[in-house]
């Protein structure tokens, strides 16, 4: 018999999570369809289904059965869908009763009126556009990290929130351990006078192709599209779950090139076959979601990176993507396309950036997330901080604000703890990867004959099946038997790229 | 100074007015993109976002508001923002209580399902595929019905929400008064030995190109597609406001056929314009809406019909049309496709029927509601009454079930007061079209130059920017000067069907 308290918090979550859904649907519909005149009216939409959600996940009527619950979460194995249920419960409760409800409407209205004001930047392509709508989201989110608490950094409110047990300083340590590899190999690279040629994905694609091109690949390697899934365009290319059996993702398309489109499908095709693949018993429950914002991007990178940029990959996808584009793969070869699309060079746009150099992406917007919330950095000067921290970690200028400090979406809405998850994602990847090939050594040669079932099944049953009811260190602990680490994941750099450029 | 109470109540209006356009995305999203498998998560989340509104509307705080606003209604004009505000508010509280909330959420969760159903007895062409689902709908509609109260029949308690001040008995008696000039005339123009012939639009018509077309003529008539509006494909076509600024239409397209999608268009762009010329200083609120279902289908009917099946909209528009088919419409003259347009002939399709048949299809849906609503038919003889009325009206029988009972969405989503809507659109559009030829006399040379501005205007200032503030016969007054009649609507119809097929 199921306990009639854990029933009517079952209740209360079902209707929370039907709120959120419907606020997906209104996300993606803004960031593809919606007309652009309606985005005031969405933000007050959005706001108010914010507002309702927030309320109600923080009823002391629902305070008041957590406590009733404790009981009978201890009576059961920590293990159990029920005591994962309530324990995760309890903390999405800690949280959010701590932030005032009014400030969750108010992030939500400001977050809406920044989004225009971020497009609308880009379109005049000049950071001011956007500067003070930007200095509005930090002072929210700010007030938001405060609400929420915290002992070192601002920071660490939004990396446990996205990261539940994660902390700044253990991503400062990650990164720390990653620099001192990636940097010399991306200076060995870089000064081995070898340079991957890539001339065979710069060629005129045209977009309905390249689209048509990629829903091929993200069927093929398990993306559900046959009544599950959709595929749009975007500015920013994402993922979103509307429910378990609506999932949605979008990519952009440059007709110059083949890359930009094709590894976006794989990486949001990764998340949504996370979303997928949740467990449906916990459908409607705060365990139906995925882990973490860094498990989401182990999923993401792995099919891009580590499937997606492999020389298997090539073997058997060059055939398929001939099909598409007959003329420009006339002369290709799956060996010419494995190594042009892992081509190492230090870029200016961070969803581009090759393996070896992406993470330091993502390290100094880390930092200058950090300096501003820690208040040692003005909004003002974002954008000079950040081509000082370009040069600093790529030796390179952003020509233009597009190309710098507008590139992500993701200050738009909300400011501070989002980029460490792609690092956290990226090592996550490369760990369970290895994992995986240790129980499967054939892996490799299945993904040479377009087969990704075993892969798949893997990821399937150790993560995505799994859905919230572990923390992200426990979840990596589970899948490989190993605490997480960045060890596999640089392993497979290292590998990978000193064979590609030939380097001792 | 704002009224406190008011205040207040209007930011209850807010929030509901929020959530329902959240339905509304929601809603337009099922029927455009959503993916198939999505449907019942999507019943769920519509559920749950209307038990919310009705939970908030019909909360005992806003009954105490509204009594403790009635001296403050009394002091103002009753056509005063204010005043129309509380009157409007207090009827739709005393409707809305009537209704459990749980009725709500099961009406949602029994159209999700039903739609389902509709779409898959259509795909298989069988009505018994859907007959199990709409005997819900209809268990669902009856229990509404006796919710909300009636005197007479349960129809009464459906029409007195979509048109309010009208019963059953007056739509009855105006159906009367149509039959008694329509039946001769329909009859003198199958006795006449002529035909009007339509082989000027039967031809091969590809699909993106009709898009293009009937999208430059709503554009043109003055729907709103510079970032305030959307055009797309549906089954059965709609408009939706999902705000003031968000107003979306769509259409299905015959390559076989010009004027079902053209047609479409125009009918659902008369809708649209409507809802994005609702007054913004009522926005968010229960007066920011059309006044009633047949105020809305006399926007709709008047686009489509009045003007767009009109000689002179003809002369304008064939050579714009003659853009996107060139060869199609070569030898085209603007008489001809005026007469195309205008062939009366008895159809399965109320949506495709001549202005002559139309009301006919809708008289017999009317009265076979009524009669399932009473209890003097059953759903499982529903497809047999269907085909014996189409016969007593038409002269016709169905021959499958995709062109008779299972053509219209309504009862896929609620049984029962949404037909007569259109007749009464038709008659009131008749009356205002009159109103404002008599303001305007020029209006039809208007049209042949392509200028749509007097009659838009026209509509604008009389109709669209009155909101929700007056019922249906109060706006037909305040417009015109007189109360719905029939009259200038039958001179409408006798005059132009008369004329064109050369009748005495």
């Amino acid at each position: 018999m199921v306990h009639e308290t854990y029933r009517k918090l079952l209740e209360v979550m079902a209707e929370v999570v039907d709120l959120n859904r419907a606020a997906a649907v209104l996300h993606w519909d803004r960031l593809t369809y919606m007309p652009a005149a309606g985005a005031m009216a969405r933000g007050e939409q959005t706001a108010t289904l914010a507002r309702i959600a927030h309320l109600r996940s923080t009823s002391p009527e629902v305070g008041a059965w957590l406590e009733a619950l404790r009981p009978y979460e201890e009576s059961l194995g920590a293990d159990s869908d029920e005591a994962s249920m309530i324990r995760v419960a309890h903390r999405l409760y800690e949280k959010a009763t701590r932030i005032p409800t009014e400030l969750i409407v108010e992030q939500a209205l400001v977050a809406a009126a920044a989004h225009e004001a971020w497009l609308k930047a880009r379109e005049e392509n000049r950071f001011e556009v956007f500067r003070p709508a930007l200095e509005q989201v930090v002072d929210v989110s700010g007030r938001v990290a405060s609400a929420l608490g915290y002992v070192n950094s601002p920071m660490d409110a939004f990396i446990d929130v996205a990261e539940p047990g994660i902390t700044a300083a253990f991503c400062e340590g990650l990164f720390a351990e990653l620099r001192a590899e990636l940097v010399p190999l991306a200076r060995a690279i870089a000064e081995s006078g070898r340079q991957l040629p890539d001339s065979v994905l710069r060629n005129h694609f045209p977009a309905e192709q390249q689209l048509a091109c990629g829903t091929a690949a993200v069927r093929a390697i398990g993306f559900d599209l046959d009544g599950r899934g959709r595929v749009d365009t975007t500015v920013h290319p994402f993922a979103i779950g509307c429910s378990l059996d609506d999932v949605r993702i979008t990519t952009r398309i440059r007709p110059d090139d083949f890359g930009n489109c094709f590894f976006s499908l794989l990486h949001e095709a990764g998340h949504g076959m996370y979303e997928q693949g949740l467990p449906r018993r916990l459908d409607r429950t705060v365990l139906g979601e995925g882990a973490s914002g860094g498990l989401h991007e182990s999923q993401s990178r792995l099919w891009e990176n580590l499937v997606g940029r492999s020389q298997e990959f090539w073997q058997y996808f060059l055939p398929r993507a001939r099909e598409f584009f007959p003329q420009q793969f006339a002369g290709a070869t799956p060996d010419a396309v494995y190594r042009a699309v892992n081509r190492v060079t230090p870029s200016l746009i961070r969803t581009e950036a090759d393996e070896v150099t992406y993470n330091l992406h993502v390290m100094f917007r880390f930092e200058l997330e950090k300096a501003v919330l820690e208040g040692r950095l003005a909004v003002a000067d974002l954008r000079d901080a950040w081509q000082d921290k370009l040069r600093q970690y790529l030796g390179l200028t952003a020509p233009d604000d597009l190309r710098g400090v507008l590139q992500d979406i993701h200050w738009s809405g909300h400011f501070g703890g989002a980029f460490q998850s792609y690092t956290l994602g990226n090592v996550i990847a490369g760990q369970l990867y290895a994992a995986a090939l240790a129980d499967h050594p054939e892996i490799p040669e299945d993904i040479a004959r377009g087969q990704f079932g075993k892969l798949f099944d893997w990821m399937r049953t150790r993560i995505h099946e799994c859905g919230a009811k572990f923390a992200p260190g426990e979840m990596v602990q589970r899948a490989t038997g190993k605490p997480l680490q960045a060890r596999p994941y640089l392993d497979y750099l290292g590998r990978k790229f000193r064979s590609l450029y030939g380097l001792s």
